[in-house]
């Protein structure tokens, strides 16, 4: 209630305190289920002005946004949403190509420049699945949903039964041991339990790291096949009812979904590291024998219902602290009296996927992009999971579209809207069609803004490079949340806030025992991992990426149950939350395409690295205390330290000197906007490097997802796996690589000042 | 394993090497059920040495010791446990005098002085018990336990119903709400919520707090009455297989308890403050509608069984993140469609508690005394809680009567053994003991060693006063740990290694970054809070306290289960554990007994209270971080911790003396070694002062129960439990106390070097 006067007073003042007067009015504090939030401080103000826009042209813009956000209807996204989701479309499928034509003709209508990009890959579909326990009794187990009588798609014989993509054929009947996530340290566990998995099926839990992973890691272990089932402690009655009464996944909904090896790399495992299409300099593609990254082994998903026929028989050790999920028994590791008979047959091919990538090309500087990007393929009807978000691409295309169509308006740079198929299977559309494009977008990607599933939830949920952040907070201040009826700003404040209190507290303390500076509270952005489209972007071409979300619990999630219904009648039957992503992504977009100096704060991306080497520092600190020497991290991170302080000093001088000449107070230095504007979009390519350890796909040196995670990012990889390795010489080794990505960006924009 | 070898090679070249050959064989690292336990690495070494006694009594002292142990069988164990938890003995019943006076002949047959000394208190019995499902549909509710065929005394009409000690009377029918553990925070967030509690049932889980405070802080919020339930999440099969299987509390045991508000005050509520049969000056005894301290509205105990049919019919919002249990479907707040009739009728009186007091009296100080204590009152048949040490008590007492009738020795100082009455309803036999026996207990009591259940798995877990520390250290390397073939030292050891390491390692780097050194990792005695006999004596006399148990998940807790099949086939078969615990309890004993310098090392005590200011510091800064200046705890802690600072170096000045005089290298100090006993043994009553806030029977100022826990410590009572308050104002007033209680403590010792 304070922050309301607070901010109501500072923002007042501003241009564009008028485009959104509902930010200011607070209603409810509450967030739904979770108990109390607390708000953030009032001296904790929005931010003001608006990145790289001379003020003169604040009002026009924010004049520009708003008109174009009173184009989104609530109607027209559930449409589309109806349309999109009629028929399950998996990647390469018929209705795969109806919705890859729906959406080309879309784009076209509202004025883009559309065309479809048809790419083959290697894809799986399921010939044929079997699933039964063999003993202690004889039953077959289901390997699909049961549908519900009330909605007429969750019945459709369209959907696949269970499968993995990138999964392996293969029949076998053997004993089950339990294996928690599966995780790396989850079989070392059942090693050191005397637990063998050899020769067994794993039963494994969803959850945690990405599935392809669990597989690998259970291969790795010696198991025959595994099996992955949904725990109702991860999303099931633990979390939240049962839908249709909440989110939480029924008990008969299987999580379909891909098994490649996602941290290793993503794209068509035939092709990799080269664009479909193009050669790796002797083969256009690498025989199915020589492929590498996808299972040797055959598995599955299962529901929780059928799961729990095989858990509930295990015998051997009670599974150890942490492995217990919410079936109402204990879990033991197993193997026990159940024996399982796995038969999968897959109908692997090369078959052809289709993008759409549609431009509005740019005034000044056609040949820069701004790149939105949202995936289309589904492993069923992908109401949520990803046409939540086609639904918003298209509308924001309608809205933009309509607005150069009303007032002649064109953004500076072009915009490309990419409509990615194959996502599911691997990220196939976005990283085979980047690959083949990726001299261009060096050059000349200013950003790849991702939104995959736009709403699964209300909680904003925004992760990014760090150089982007700033422009994150500017339009969420300028944005309303549909289900708190203030700037969705103060919503993620409090919600920073809540979350981070402690952590902030905890960091001054030690900042004040350095005798440095306390720093007041901000709001972090979460750096990006994998699991998405932005992957190829921000990991292999360093492109400044965003990935947005609402998101919630989705218990459908990869399920029959993701569908029309699902997003109508529970999820958000008003549009609200899509007509705020909507609105959000075009705001983001056009910032981006129209500023004048590109909104690409490298202070940001300095002071993450800055801190983030503080907190590895501490990490390794523990990894090694009391441990042999061998087992110290001993590197000293100083030279890496002084890269991103220097890192931070030049960008902090640039963005001053920006600042004071887009307030009409100073003149352009030399280089010009335009050469500021190439430094900006280079500075983020300099932190690309040759590769990462076993894992040379992947580039950047600040960004990556977990070797054993594949979701979730490990900052500074090099460093940050290390420690979780355990692995003191590659953390050593890691410091030169770093320092000098960071000594290369900030050399870039040295050199435009 | 290499640990192994260095201890051997420090050890070996001791007197008392040759009094454990089998601590120093290590077979099996693994903890059962718990994955694997990191080993602690081999440079930490056990300690060498006896503390207080010369050299010259090194072997002496450790052969009268190991002959001691020699007369420890298994059989005269066992045969205990079968008489004593023959019928079910509630504090007062028959069944409770029969153990008296067979714990009293035993111990008078054992050649010690034995006496019943009976204390007239107020308790309660049911006298009916109802509960029903009204709505949604009618069905009773069971208010016992249903019992195996397998086992004659889980079927024994002699166990009360469900009910709790110092319950209200009360017939209430209302709607339900659950209030998770019944916090005070969990009330709060359901006020949040906008749920309101009052007039209706609050359904509550047992765990986390005492209950007793669960049915206080129900009744702060309103609530007519309440339910108290044990969710399987907290002792059921979400931690272990359900008994008989494992551990685990089957559905339909009821967890029996006292409601007293235990934090405020143990003992008779109708004597709070004053011993049973003396007076406050006006009355001998309060009259039943001045008593406070325990509730007002009626509660019983639930089996998750009975429980499940009221949560599952919940409406409301989904309960809070944290309180969803283990039971199969979502959680909700409440109310919903259950409604239930709850009728307790209580029947109070003033009756008759029998403990029993045996002394051996001392050679040279017959008035100092080591006072040993454990209760044997029970809620059902006890066989763990209390009585399973109960039979170590007898044993020990046979063990040493024996040593004294074979040898002739006698002990320097008397041990007094307390078998109390009582403890179930409000440590009631201990409290009003101790309070009549106070002038005596603050001049004379070297230390209370209690064992309240001895055997609930086979975790050693010891608490106490920070003096007596390197005493359980040094007795854990000399007895052997019956499930891992080595000393409980290596096994205590480890476990600290693999909980406290991350912590220790933390703690070192604040260390590093304040510019002090760093810190070997040390074994923590933990603090003592409140829930068994030891209470009075720790917190409202100053008398250094020990706790120990071989302790798990006690799932069979104050149910009928808790009878002699369930130890005598499940948890210890070969009564090992209970042997260990006897000579573990006896060693003790012998050394607080015979040593020519009492083993109170208040260098520990310093340590600990000076690394708990800074944890407290801590705590207090991130409480008030980000908040108003008037929540933030701005006072210092300056005073406090050099009189922390004063205490150490008095303590460790004095230790080094007496070390050296008992090594042979230097004489005795002027005040001589009995004015250096006297000194330890006031020291520790230096640091009770004048009561804390709000409840003056809580003396210490280094320890003290959580207002609001119950039975865990909040140590520095005033500094801790003002950051929890959230009361920075209380938190300068805590200053100046602890600082002349520690002080004080330096000062008595500084008065004899």
């Amino acid at each position: 209630m304070k922050r309301w006067i607070l901010a109501a007073s500072v923002v007042a003042a501003l241009p564009f305190a008028a485009a959104s007067p509902e930010a200011c009015s607070v209603e409810a504090d509450l967030h739904p289920f979770m108990g109390v939030l607390e708000s953030a401080p009032g001296d904790i103000a929005p931010p003001v002005g608006m990145t790289g826009f001379s003020h003169d042209s604040l009002d026009a813009q924010l004049a520009r946004e708003r008109r174009a956000a009173l184009v989104i209807r609530p109607d027209t996204l559930r449409r589309h949403l109806r349309i999109l989701t009629e028929d399950a479309h998996v990647a390469g499928t018929p209705g795969d190509r109806a919705t890859a034509e729906y959406v080309r003709d879309r784009l076209a209508a509202y004025g883009w420049d559309a065309k479809i990009v048809e790419i083959p890959v290697l894809l799986n579909w399921p010939k044929s699945v079997k699933l039964e326990l063999v003993e202690p009794t004889g039953e077959k187990l289901a390997v699909r949903e049961t549908g519900a009588a009330w909605d007429k798609d969750a019945h459709d014989a369209g959907v696949f039964d269970a499968f993995h993509g990138y999964g392996a054929s293969g029949d076998v009947t053997a004993q089950v041991v339990y294996a928690n996530y599966g995780d790396v340290d989850d079989f070392a566990k059942l090693a050191a339990m005397g637990i063998s998995v050899r020769g067994r099926i794993a039963l494994v839990r969803y959850g945690k790291n990405f599935r392809g992973l669990k597989v690998r890691n259970a291969e790795r272990a010696g198991a025959a096949g595994v099996l992955i089932y949904s725990d109702p402690a991860d999303d099931g009655f633990a979390q939240a009812d049962e839908y249709p009464r909440g989110a939480g996944r029924p008990a008969d909904a299987l999580q379909r979904g891909s098994v490649q090896f996602l941290s290793e790399g993503p794209g068509d495992p035939t092709t990799p590291g080269w664009a479909s299409g193009q050669s790796n300099g002797k083969l256009a593609r690498l025989p199915m024998s020589d492929v590498r990254g996808i299972p040797r082994i055959p598995s599955l998903p299962v529901s929780w219902g059928e799961a729990r026929k095989i858990l509930a028989t295990l015998e051997g050790p009670q599974a150890p602290k942490g492995w217990q999920g919410a079936l109402p028994f204990t879990y033991h590791a197993g193997p026990g009296a159940a024996k399982v008979h796995l038969a999968v047959e897959q109908d692997y091919a090369i078959r052809p996927i289709w993008n759409v990538i549609a431009t509005m090309t740019g005034r000044e500087h056609p040949e820069q992009k701004v790149l939105l990007g949202n995936h289309r393929d589904a492993w069923t009807y992908g109401a949520v999971d990803p046409n939540s978000g086609t639904i918003c691409m298209l509308e924001l295309a309608r809205s933009l579209g309509t607005l150069a169509k009303t007032t002649g308006w064109k953004p500076r740079r072009s915009i490309v809207l990419c409509s990615w198929d194959g996502e599911e299977y691997g990220l196939l559309g976005s990283t085979e069609w980047a690959e083949a494009n990726a001299a261009d977008l060096r050059a000349n990607a200013v950003a790849y803004v991702n939104v995959d599933a736009a709403v699964s939830g209300k909680d904003l949920r925004a992760g990014g490079s760090h150089a982007l952040r700033d422009l994150v907070l500017e339009v969420a201040r300028d944005v309303r949340d549909p289900s708190q009826n203030r700037a969705l700003w103060n919503t993620m404040m409090d919600r920073a806030w809540s979350e981070g209190r402690a952590e902030w507290s905890r960091q001054n303390r030690l900042r004040r025992n350095r005798g440095e500076q306390v720093k007041p509270f901000e709001w972090q952005l979460p750096s990006l991992g994998s699991g998405s489209d932005y992957t190829v972007f921000v990991d292999h071409l360093g492109v400044p990426c965003l990935d947005f979300a609402f998101s919630g619990l989705q218990g459908a999630y990869h399920s029959m149950y993701d569908d029309f219904e699902y997003v109508d009648r529970v999820l958000d039957p008003t549009y609200a939350l899509h007509s705020a992503m909507t609105e959000l992504w075009s705001r983001v977009a056009m910032r981006l395409a129209d500023a004048e100096i590109v909104p690409l704060r490298y202070t940001n991306t300095a002071e993450f690295a800055y801190e983030e080497m503080l907190a590895i520092e501490e990490r390794a600190d523990d990894a090694g205390a009391g441990r042999p020497d061998s087992l110290r991290f001993n590197a000293t991170l100083a030279l890496a330290r002084q890269a991103a302080a220097r890192l931070r000093n030049a960008a902090f001088s640039l963005e001053k000197r920006c600042d004071a000449v887009l307030a009409g107070k100073e003149l352009w230095p030399a280089a010009g906007p335009e050469g500021i504007n190439r430094a900006l979009m280079s500075a983020e390519r300099g932190f690309v490097g040759t590769g990462l350890p076993g894992r040379e796909w992947f580039r950047h040196e600040l960004y990556a997802p977990g070797l054993n995670t594949g979701y979730a990012p490990v900052p500074l990889p090099r460093l940050g796996q290390a420690v979780l390795d355990r692995d003191p010489r590659a953390y050593a080794r890691g410091v030169a690589p770093i320092t000098d990505a960071l000594g290369r960006a900030a050399g870039t924009l040295e050199g435009v000042q």
